[in-house]
């Protein structure tokens, strides 16, 4: 069993990093906070004897060597980067158990017959560069390095001169260094379903597929006052139809199909101006790939027809597509059986949050552990998690991940 | 007649302060840029001799005395503040035009029987601080002084303390300083009509009514993945709700009726965050004050039904409400002499737009002219009257601003 109270003691201290007044966390990808967090780690992987690595991505590993040289490490972990005004659990607590399970290996002097990896991946959020899970998807080779080091922010600024400045751009190529035995995450729920169903922790059976992107209307800036209503070409009347759809379409797509606006930029933004220029983004997610698909559909033909409604000229970008991910057997009847003797009750879920697991999907054997959160509230400061259903969570992950590590 | 090639030469002065890339102006009110600029008008009126007063509020006024002491003076003037990416002519054509009627006065050196003073007032735009026409509403006693100095902008600066930064909260009281004899202001159209019926010039009869105000929406900031539709309160969802019905209801409510949101703030504002506040702007505009009360209840009437659809909590605020007006047949009348002596082919047109003239004409004869705007677009870097038409109007406004001063 892992320490609590440590456990607890160490999710405080990262989530001093890039606080927020009302106890959340502002600690996007590459900022000074992510910078921050990331020293902090590295001198807690090191603390506890770990070989490290960072890679050209940015990418952290921290390695604990096994008895058996021939055998793939078990790699375990998840991202310290939060969404801005975001929780203190999403994506820390999961690194913070990684690193508790290596704390609690070392106290108690096990080897284990694989070698442990625990890994800080960088951008899982996806907030301030899309795609979201951008580091482990170029490290599972489903993104081009290149072209994601080209992607710009809102102000512009280039993804790989904000890694170099951080000091985090590193020796190592981004890729998988060994044939891995398997990948575990824990992540919180950020869904309410556990805790409506009662349940201690969750077993992760697959993730959601993707679609998100932007459209960007060009209409006229004009006065608002004396250009008479038919003369308009007004990007945001344009945008708001769309996003009135964007709230309706799931409905008309399937059981799970969720889809809303999250990001908008109006120009030039004054009370008295006809908005010439609107950028809104689109995300829907759903288990199937063809609803995925139908979806991306839909909305662009949403988009069309708001921009000849209003006269606008437009473009749209697909910034990420991530298919509908089923986790394998091994891992989730690992998950399963460490839940079962720890004698938690747990229940199968598919999650409905994007987390770098699909990537790790696609190179190895993976399952996630999810713990309650309450009221399923996430990317906001009322994100919670209790420390016992943190401590729950991470004693699974812990005990399935040893359970990989000693076959 | 004035100088045609001075006015221009001024205009294109004025039009460096301020300068954007693309040929307009950045010069939102007491920013850098508007210091910059009044110091330059500052200079341009103690050049011309005139007896300058700077009042509480930042309006700037220059006085040329009149051979009769008894008569109350002649005001002439605009505004030299600019939209975020506005045009260069909007405001200053106007200021400049006041400039060079002073200097053909000097520089043919007549005395004229009224005193006649020219003036820069503070914050027409509303874009920065809202009312629009904040400066000449504070001078003819229709704002409290106080309650605008404690405006504050989006970064929540003070009104009075950027006002005292910039160095311009005057000595003098900010109200008329005397019996004056009626007030005149050149301005672009800032519409298609003049230039529509091939036009040389527009006499104003009055300006149409304005609501301005701002709903905010609280929903709750979540996870855009696994946060079941029905859990949502999405705040951009209601927003846009509202928008697509601020682009209808002109035409349920009259054939001159206009409206438009602007202005739109999203917070979180991330592309995976549902968001949780939202502020949006409305703003309607008619000749008649019975259809902006109309405007008014509609608005709320969709912002309250939007809110119930979504579960948002809910607040507004007016920001400005101005009453339509008629300008008196004395000043219209002299602006239709003054065109009519030069030959001009002028029409008389009800100005969309608001205006400093709105508030003076409740304290003296008001009346102003239009000069054409090249496919009546304003508020952009696209503004654009030609030379010509600078200098058409720039004419009558001193033709008609010395008839009034001769008397
Ligand atoms: N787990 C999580 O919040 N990931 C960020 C990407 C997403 O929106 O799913
Ligand atoms: N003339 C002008 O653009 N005034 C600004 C206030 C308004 O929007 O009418």
């Amino acid at each position: 069993n892992i320490d609590q109270d440590r456990l607890e003691g160490t999710m405080k201290e990262q989530a001093q990093i890039g606080s927020t007044e009302n106890g959340g966390l502002y600690r996007l990808t590459l900022s000074d906070e992510d910078k921050e967090v990331r020293d902090w780690f590295y001198k807690q992987m090191e603390a506890e004897g770990l070989e490290i690595r960072v890679d050209e991505f940015g990418n952290m590993f921290g390695r604990r060597e096994g008895r058996n040289a021939e055998k793939g490490a078990v790699l375990v972990g998840s991202h310290l980067d939060s969404q801005p005004y975001g929780g203190i659990y999403d994506g820390a607590l999961g690194v913070v158990a990684a690193l508790e399970f290596i704390r609690t290996l070392n106290d108690e002097d096990i080897i284990t017959e694989h070698p442990i990896e625990i890994v800080n991946w960088t951008n899982e959020e996806g907030s301030r560069y899309q795609p979201a899970m951008q580091g482990s998807g170029v490290w599972a080779g489903n993104h081009d390095l290149y072209e994601e080091y080209n992607k710009t922010d809102e102000e512009g600024v280039r993804f790989e001169d904000e890694l170099e400045r951080i000091g985090y751009k590193g020796e190592t190529s981004a890729e998988p260094s060994e044939d891995y035995e398997g990948y575990l995450e824990l992540h919180i729920e950020q869904g309410p379903y556990l805790e409506e169903k009662g349940k201690d922790v969750g077993i992760v059976t697959g993730i959601v597929g993707f679609t998100w992107g932007a459209v960007t209307y060009y209409g006229e800036a004009d006065h608002t006052g004396p250009t008479p209503m038919h003369y308009r070409k007004d990007a945001l009347a344009g945008a708001a139809d769309v996003i009135t759809q964007i709230r309706r379409l799931p409905n008309m797509l399937g059981e799970r199909t969720v889809g809303s606006t999250g990001h908008m930029d109006v120009q030039p933004n004054s009370i008295n101006t006809i908005p010439g220029e609107v950028t809104f983004t689109w995300g829907f997610r759903d288990p199937s790939d063809e609803i995925i698909d139908e979806a991306f559909n839909r909305v662009l033909a949403e988009a069309e027809a708001a921009a000849e409604r209003e006269s606008l000229d437009w473009e749209w970008e697909e910034r990420m597509r991530a298919p509908s991910v089923d986790f394998d057997e091994t891992n989730i009847n690992a998950v399963e059986n460490a839940a079962e003797e720890l004698e938690y009750d747990a229940m199968r879920i598919f999650s409905g949050a994007g987390h770098d697991a699909t990537h790790a999907a696609d190179i190895m054997d993976t399952s996630m552990v999810f713990a309650v959160s309450e009221n399923g509230k996430s990317h906001t400061e009322e994100e919670f998690t209790t420390w016992d259903h943190c401590y729950t969570a991470a004693n699974t992950l812990a005990n399935a991940a040893l359970n990989l590590a000693t076959e």
